[in-house]
């Protein structure tokens, strides 16, 4: 294992899969790229598009061009032959992979002789530590992340109660859409984009992946869910809030509480050194303790059946997650906390921060107060 | 061959990176999930945060949740085990999937006696072809573009020239920065966002993929090249104008009359049945012929060095490409048309249109005036 570890890493990634090619080289590609990192030396072989940019953002690798390798012309385009002939320059004749490493590139390696060992786990493991500039880096994003939710709250706040319990804003109904739309308004102004952000009004918000659609309805929970990534840095933040226009029902007021004290819970448990999975525990066995437990029934589910937290870095989730894997927390991870509980017939509420694990406990990067009813 | 073709095609992706997911499911998932196509019939294996929207979103898919495939505890969150378990239900022993597929899931999978078959070439060829409604949905992704271009053009033409030929918009300098938010915002009032829109000026623009920074300048050029997606649909578009605010040096005038030409050449080519290495290898010899021959130099990159033009869908970059790759240009095809010439002493200029190739040529899909001196 000692000497496995000791093998140079193999990347082949694009911009969007990317998360580790990032990490390892500081390279943002925009087409595929393939990295080759032997820790003392690292290279990159690059089209002639990305040449300019991978020589001033690489940290410490030398980049090649294709046309550098004496790869055969007809095979100039593939992929798997930069990395075989890149190989070959390097006397490298053993890789690591991870999982996600594409199989066909792996088959032609093998075909050529190459030895390619997967990963089991993260090819960065390193990458769950989170070092002072990156800490920054998801700071800003989660900062970005609160100036959304304060737009979407004053939005909420502004609106007023129509017909049939509809809620309005300056003059029209107002929609998921309409209320996303200022969200991602205001994360765009902060340099940060978001496709999927949640803006999810009664029904749809006991769906914790919806993203939400049509008109908002007052005594129902509205579920904003705002996961923004830096436009720059690559470096995402996530934020859940849940609001109530006008006075919920007991049900759905209950729900609220319960989540809110789990979520306090959680974040007041969170120390290094802590299995992941015990935090996680406590927070499902404090729901079912309070009558919400998990169940499947006719397709529908009711219950906590997500994560109580995922890692947040260059990916939106990532290394460590706190849920029923075994995981242990430590200083330096940037972690969510985000318990919800979810119902049709009630709503959901989901409330979540993204915290700093220190020597104490966990850090909130960057907050907005728990404002149900607005 | 023929056999190989209909064997069942295994898909494991997320969001990101699962065009093809998309393509063939119908369904857009936000964690990964394993689509089995078998032609006749579909399934998904999606985690209980997906299950309620996969069951509405995906075509005729039957869907699962591990938990209905008889998978051991431990093995739950392993999407092996989700694959392998929900082959073994379907009782297929062979598959195939695409080249980017999962290297460690293929192996698992292999392991557990699956043949797994790597599709030398697309796992969805037929993505290719755009139906009606996939031109509609990229027409407005394109609608989007050119609403930003002409928003970015407005300013352009408002700015004034300060002193160095620095330009100035509403009393500040005007920095690539600021251009860049106002075409992500009028792309946003269009239901679009773009992560890497470009706004390069000056020696910047003569590098293709550099998105650009700082402040902007008369007389040099100024390379927009917006792509957005769409937020519902996931289908983007592509559009690239070079503007030059007061006069240009004659060597870039020349370079803009050149690429101008290129373009329209180009688009004047294109029809179903030809090749689209043969329009690329007409630009290419027009750009040599004009004096503009490719060159490296000392890590400067000269002339024209991507390709003439690739499909856009679901993915920005998708087949086919008109380049050095043999292929053929068919009736429904979606394809960007984006000359360029690149000289960091002179500057770039790329010209971009996104058409669809009918019986009679190439039809603009959404459109904005060449206009250069603003």
């Amino acid at each position: 294992m000692a000497k496995q570890l000791t093998l140079p890493r193999l990347l082949v990634e694009g911009a969007d899969s990317g998360a580790n090619l990032v990490y390892g080289s500081g390279f943002h590609p925009v087409d595929p790229v393939v990295f080759l990192d032997e820790s003392t030396r690292r290279t990159l072989v690059v089209p002639m598009l990305e040449y300019r940019r991978a020589r001033e953002e690489a940290n410490n690798a030398e980049v090649f061009l294709p046309e550098d390798l004496g790869i055969p012309k007809k095979k100039m385009r593939s992929l798997s032959a930069w990395a075989l002939y890149l190989l070959r320059r390097r006397g490298v004749r053993r890789v690591r992979v991870g999982g996600f490493f594409p199989a066909g590139i792996a088959r032609d390696l093998e075909r050529a002789g190459v030895r390619v060992l997967i990963e089991p786990a993260s090819l960065y493991p390193e990458r769950a530590i989170k070092t002072n500039a990156e800490i920054a880096a998801i700071t800003k994003s989660q900062q970005a992340a609160v100036a959304g939710m304060r737009a979407a709250h004053r939005v909420l706040k502004e609106a007023e109660i129509g017909r049939g319990g509809w809620l309005r804003w300056q003059g029209r109904t107002l929609t998921s859409e309409r209320l996303r739309d200022v969200i991602d308004g205001a994360l765009l102004q902060h340099g940060c984009i978001a496709r999927d952000t949640i803006v999810a009004g009664d029904a749809q918000a006991a769906d914790p992946h919806e993203r939400g659609h049509g008109p908002l309805r007052a005594g129902t929970s509205i579920v904003l869910d705002i996961f923004p990534r830096h436009k720059r840095t690559g470096y995402w933040g996530d934020i859940t809030r849940t609001f109530c226009k006008g006075p919920p029902s007991p049900a759905l007021a209950r729900m609220y509480r319960t989540v809110l004290t789990a979520h306090r819970q959680a974040l007041a448990m969170i120390r290094p050194g802590l299995p992941g999975n015990r935090v996680h525990e406590a927070v499902s066995d404090f729901f079912v303790k309070e009558g919400y437990p998990t169940v499947v029934q006719d397709g529908v589910v009711r219950g906590f059946f997500h994560g109580t937290g995922h890692g947040v870095g260059l990916d939106i989730h990532e290394a460590p997650s706190i849920s029923r894997a075994e995981t242990q927390l430590l200083a330096g991870h940037v972690v969510t906390v985000e318990p919800g509980l979810y119902d049709p017939d009630i709503g959901g509420v989901r409330i979540e921060d993204t915290v700093v694990i220190e020597k104490r406990g966990a850090r909130i990067l960057a907050s907005f107060p728990n404002l149900f009813r607005v």
